[in-house]
C-alpha cells in the first residue's frame, strides 16, 4: 500500500483578474500564498509525511510546494519537476478575460472550451505575447511535443507517461508521494485513478490548497475512491464555489 | 569549459544571536532573505543562467536558493539536495553562544575550533537538544556516516564524493551549475578547486549572498583561480567584516 497526496496550487494573480492562464507563468496572489501555507499545516496536522515531491514547471505550483513544505518543515525533501504536470495549455485564450470571452463567443462555446473533454481552444500563435515559444524552461521539448493548445484529453495523454515512469516507481518503493500541480493536470490524474468516464470528468472540481489523499493498492488504484481531503468541510465549500465560477 | 556558481546562504536567525549553528536547522533572518534576493538579482544582472541547482538539506540554504531563483525567474530549474553540502557539524558547540564560548575556553581554543583544519570540537551527545540524531532528513545515513562533530578536513572528505559524483557530471555535460550551501562546505569546495593548502584555508572567508563564479577547464579546475564575485566591491567589504567577527 502506498500513499499519494495531491495539492492544487493556491489562487494566482490571474485568478484574481479573471484571465485564462494555462501555461502563462503568473505567480501566487497573497491569498494563494496563505492557501499554500494552510496546505502545509493540514499535512502537519494529519501526520502525513511525504518522502518525495513532484511539481510542474510553473512558478505558482512550485511556490505552493515551497510554502507548504516550509510550514511542514519538509523543504529538504527531494523534488522533481516536469512540464507533464503543467496546467492545461489554454491556446489562444491565454491572457484573455474570461467574462469577456464568454460574452464574445457565447455560453455554449465558452463551456465547450472550459469543460469538454476533447475540444481544445484555437492554438496560440508563436508570436502571441502569451505564447511559451522560446521560454527556456521548454528548451528541451521538440516542436512536436510543445503544446500550442490542449483539451483535457491532451493533458491526460501527456501527463500519464510521468505518472507511470516517475511517480509510480516512487510509490512502488513504499514512499509517500506529494504532487503539487494544477486544476487540470490533477483532474487528468484523478480521472485515471478513479476511472472517471470522459463525460463525467467535466463535473469534477478539485479545490485549491487542500491536500487530497489517496491510499493505493498494489495496482496503484485507490482503496479510497475519490480520495480523502485533509479538510473535508473546506473542500466541500470550495468545490461548490468553483462550480459557480463564471456564472 | 563549464561554469560553476557558488552562493553562500544569507544571514540566519542564529547569526544574529551569535550562536554556533552547524547542523541546527535555523531559518533565514529578514536580512538573510534580502541577501538571497540580491543574489538572484546579481545572477540576472550578470546574465548568468544556471541549468541545475544543488543545495544542502538545511532550510537556510534551500530558502536562499528558492528566493534567489524566484527573483531570477528560475524556480523551475532541476534541484538536487544532499547532506554532503551541509554546513560543518559544530559538535557540542551547537547552540552555544560564540562570545561566551570564547570567554570560557580562551582565544586559542576558540580559534582552533573555528579555524584549524583538523581539530574538531567535542562531539555532541545524541541526547543534546541540538543534536540531529533522529532527524528524519538523515534517516538514510547509517551511524558511521552521521557526524557528531566535524573539522574542516572532515567536511572536505564528505563533500568531495558529491562534487565528483553529482556536480562534475553536470559540468561535464556543459551545464552551468549553481551550488547554494554554507560557509564551510563552500570553503571545502574552494580549497579543492583552488588547491589551497591546509594552513592557508584558515584565512579564506566567503561572503554571504554574493554569487562566486568559476570558469572551469576540462579537468574541472579554475581558469580564473579564486573565482569572480558578481559584486566584487560588496564581496571585498563583506570578507573584511567576516574576518573581524568575534573580535
Amino acid at each position: 500500500m502506498a500513499t499519494l497526496v495531491l495539492l492544487r496550487h493556491g489562487e494566482s494573480e490571474w485568478n484574481v483578474k479573471g484571465l485564462f492562464t494555462g501555461w502563462v507563468d503568473v505567480t501566487l496572489s497573497p491569498a494563494g500564498e496563505e492557501e499554500a501555507r494552510r496546505g502545509g499545516q493540514l499535512l502537519l496536522d494529519a501526520g502525513v509525511h511525504p518522502d518525495v515531491v513532484h511539481t510542474s514547471l510553473l512558478t505558482r505550483a512550485i511556490r505552493t510546494a515551497n510554502l507548504a513544505l516550509e510550514v511542514a518543515d519538509l523543504l529538504w525533501l527531494p523534488v522533481h519537476r516536469s512540464w507533464r504536470l503543467n496546467e492545461r495549455h489554454y491556446g489562444a485564450l491565454q491572457g484573455k478575460d474570461k467574462a469577456q470571452t464568454r460574452a464574445e463567443f457565447g455560453d455554449e462555446q465558452f463551456m465547450l472550451w472550459r469543460r469538454s473533454y476533447d475540444t481544445p481552444p484555437p492554438p496560440i500563435a508563436d508570436s502571441d505575447e502569451f505564447s511559451q515559444a522560446g521560454d527556456p524552461r521548454y528548451a528541451l521539448l521538440p516542436p512536436e511535443l510543445m503544446p500550442r493548445t490542449e483539451c483535457l484529453k491532451d493533458v491526460v495523454d501527456r501527463m500519464l507517461p510521468y505518472w507511470y515512469d516517475r511517480i509510480v516507481p516512487d510509490l512502488a518503493e513504499g514512499r509517500t508521494v506529494l504532487v503539487v500541480a494544477h486544476g487540470n493536470s490533477l483532474r487528468a490524474l484523478v480521472k485515471h485513478l478513479d476511472g472517471i468516464d470522459d463525460a463525467s470528468i467535466a463535473k469534477l472540481n478539485i479545490p485549491t490548497g487542500i491536500p487530497l489523499r489517496y491510499e493505493l493498492d498494489e495496482n496503484f488504484r485507490p482503496l479510497n475512491p475519490g480520495g480523502d481531503y485533509l479538510d473535508p468541510d473546506a473542500a466541500k465549500a470550495a468545490i461548490e464555489a468553483v462550480a459557480n465560477q463564471g456564472r
